[in-house]
């Protein structure tokens, strides 16, 4: 899960209840006895972590095909991407003085390798990355910079994008300074001893996320005035070469217009150092439960379940989808993906051209009787389906309090998923799912970002 | 920390607030700018995991006389103490049918190694240690039980006490019916991913807690219906010979009365997983706070502080100070022993001979300002000071409610203390302390427990 949606916008902004309900359309609670978190469960506890490329990623194609074959899917394949496998190896880190003290790490996706057996360098402490750029190259040259960055819970996750640059661009901007490497605060929001892995651009340092209480064991050495603090890290991460994943697909053909799709996306592949509960097995229970849903009640359009390869570091299963099915996306009506952990649904957002206002309006209603508003938003979409050329996105915003407790840790388990409310989401996603099967139901082409 | 006291019983039961104040007693809110959660933090991170006889262990006595000595205390010595050394080593475990599937696991203290290269087994669930029983010996023979018992979240933290029993003699009863290993959930109340150590009486089988989340996962299998679960198990756990602590002792002569005695404890030792910033430097810091608050105002009475060794894993260093200090038990006026976290202050337990409650009343409406309780309790004081014969032992009852969330895990860590809450049992303990060193408040003799 990567974007973030400015929530409450849309929550204040949800139009008036008296809109004309269109023929059909049921009003969604929570779903009882929803299988969404079983499904879920069953690809976290029995195929477990799954980074792209790697053992655990290759069981994750066998489970989803597999469970499409039993939900009735038709159409089952597994499309083939290439990805670029990391391997995380082995990090560790110690302060060395004024005390020593080892400290909990996690190497950062696409990070390289220490020189073998580690380095050690003093640290630098800066909150964040213009603290950083404004410290003369002096301070910075042959240290480690220690990126103290703290991550706000809010229940739209917004702290998540106000952080994550220091992980995103820490170690580059590091480097230039002549760093040795980067440690960042974990971008998360649980005071538990979990590194926070996550994907970072590709730097000539090694980078690493220390567990917060570890970060702030560091910070209290820092500002103990025992005098320079200095840290061994090592790491053997790398890159192992190309490796074959694939995108896992399945439709449930309409009834009267099969050419025209309905996309329902999550992301198959996850970090490696939990199950992937939230990220994303809650996504492909909710998008696997909703084809089920097609299978009992067939809808006039087609609906197609993609469940994208490599979403967490590369993107590559996007790419290869949108490129291998340029020609269909003309025909696409819209895609929602769902990437945004478990908790309950707050909103709709969506986008497309200028008809999506119109087209989205049945829905308000409905929506606005279970207090979710309806917006357009010209960002609405994910990681995945935003790279489908003109494809009108939708995005269901959730409840994001406690998602950066356990997000990308090895606390991401199954049995932080509350059945009801993940049972929320899919009651949400049924009710957009059956009003875009709808023949007629336009929302236009979505314009392109604009290229900077 | 081990013994859990019935709250609530006292806090309805506190007496009425009309009570004679006795002079010179201030009342005591907490402490601004209290260092009890500085001196608890440089311990659990400068020093940090410090299992008895462990290196860790001989840095936790260096520092707790050095501290003493920077405070101001006089007398300050390490008194050797003998213990038993148990190591760790690694533990493992992984689901091997119907999935496979790795499980986060730590040997429980006392555990000793599985056959070189580990064991595997079918999986035989119970819930409690009666429902072990029940079962005929051929439903446990040869596989490996998995005690599945849940903790309850209280306030007063007495669901440890009812669940505790799996992980006590969990690998004992299994023996018994022939089991191979003994798994149990961990006994705390965190969904996060923590294994929780702690000790067990020494079995002829190896035992180890599962993470909360990993025995979740185990409980799906077993309820999966999938067939017969079976599961590979390997600890290289193992007791490593005797080896060397110290209680570390140091004391603020009374100007009255220096051979009577208030004992102020704690124990220095912890777990090997985390940094014993709960359990038990914060006791180590609230004792030491109100050691140097005598330094600057001393008492009639001498005040002893007492951080014992190997309270987690043997109690040697309070039956070895017992023995040592066996004369002195008699001018012992009482021993408050701080071992409950780091919440805030909820009510005061005491025990001691017929007189202690006229000796003790003085206190009473100070603390009913405080909106804390205070009331006699044959079982108030703790493991450590619970071997002194006859002394009456005091009991600061503290809100446990988030104590079992990181109490012997690796989670356990300074960030975890909040200042004001533990600030506020310095100053309950302080009103306490204070009083028990005016001369003549005389508490009487604890009767002792009767054999069974």
């Amino acid at each position: 899960m990567r974007r973030i949606a400015p929530l409450f916008l849309f929550l204040t902004a949800c139009p008036p209840a008296a809109v004309q309900r269109i023929g059909g359309l049921p009003e969604v609670p929570p779903v009882p006895g929803s299988p969404a978190r079983d499904f879920a469960c069953q690809l976290a506890d029995q195929v477990g972590p799954r980074l792209a490329g790697s053992p655990g990623d290759a069981k994750a194609v066998a489970w989803a095909v597999e469970k499409m074959k039993e939900l009735g899917l038709s159409n089952v394949r597994a499309e083939p991407v290439k990805v670029l496998r990391w391997e995380r190896g082995e990090a560790a880190a110690e302060i060395t003085a004024p005390f020593h003290r080892k400290l909990l790490v996690a190497a950062l996706g696409s990070s390289e390798s220490t020189p073998a057996g580690g380095l050690e360098a003093e640290v630098v402490r800066v909150s964040s990355l213009d603290e950083l750029r404004a410290l003369p190259d002096e301070r910075v040259k042959g240290r480690i910079v220690f990126f103290d960055k703290v991550m706000e819970r809010t229940i739209s996750g917004e702290g998540y994008g106000k952080t994550v640059d220091v992980r995103s661009r820490g170690a580059l901007e590091a480097e230039k300074k002549g760093a040795v490497a980067s440690l960042i605060r974990s971008v998360g929001t649980s005071e538990a001893r979990f590194p926070h892995t996550g994907n970072m651009r590709k730097a000539g340092i090694p980078a690493a996320a220390l567990a917060i209480p570890d970060a702030e064991v560091l910070r209290r050495a820092v500002q103990s005035n025992q005098g320079p603090v200095r840290l061994r890290f090592s790491t053997t991460s790398r890159f192992a070469g190309e490796a074959e994943s694939a995108n896992v697909i399945g439709e449930v053909p309409g009834t009267a217009k099969p050419d025209e799709l309905v996309v329902l996306g999550a992301h198959l592949d996850s970090w490696d150092l939990g199950d992937g509960a939230l990220d994303d097995a809650a996504g492909v229970g909710v998008v696997l439960e909703l084809a089920s849903r097609a299978v009992e009640r067939p809808l006039p359009r087609t609906v197609r379940v993609v469940l994208w390869a490599n979403e967490e570091n590369g993107l590559k299963g996007a790419a290869a989808y949108a490129a291998q099915h340029v020609a269909e996306a003309p025909k696409t009506v819209a895609a929602l993906e769902v990437d945004s952990g478990a908790g309950r649904a707050l909103a709709v957002q969506y986008n497309g051209g200028p008809q999506a206002e119109a087209a989205m309006q049945p829905l308000a209603a409905p929506l606005a009787k279970l207090s979710l508003g309806l917006a357009a938003d010209s960002e609405a979409g994910g990681a995945d389906s935003g790279e489908l050329d003109g494809v009108p996105l939708l995005h269901i915003s959730q409840d994001n309090s406690r998602y950066f407790d356990v997000h990308h840790t090895a606390d991401d388990t199954c049995d932080k998923i509350v059945e009801e409310e993940l049972a929320h989401v899919v009651g949400v996603g049924w009710l957009l799912t059956q009003h875009l099967a709808q023949p007629g139901v336009d929302l236009g082409r979505r314009p392109l970002p604009k290229k900077p």
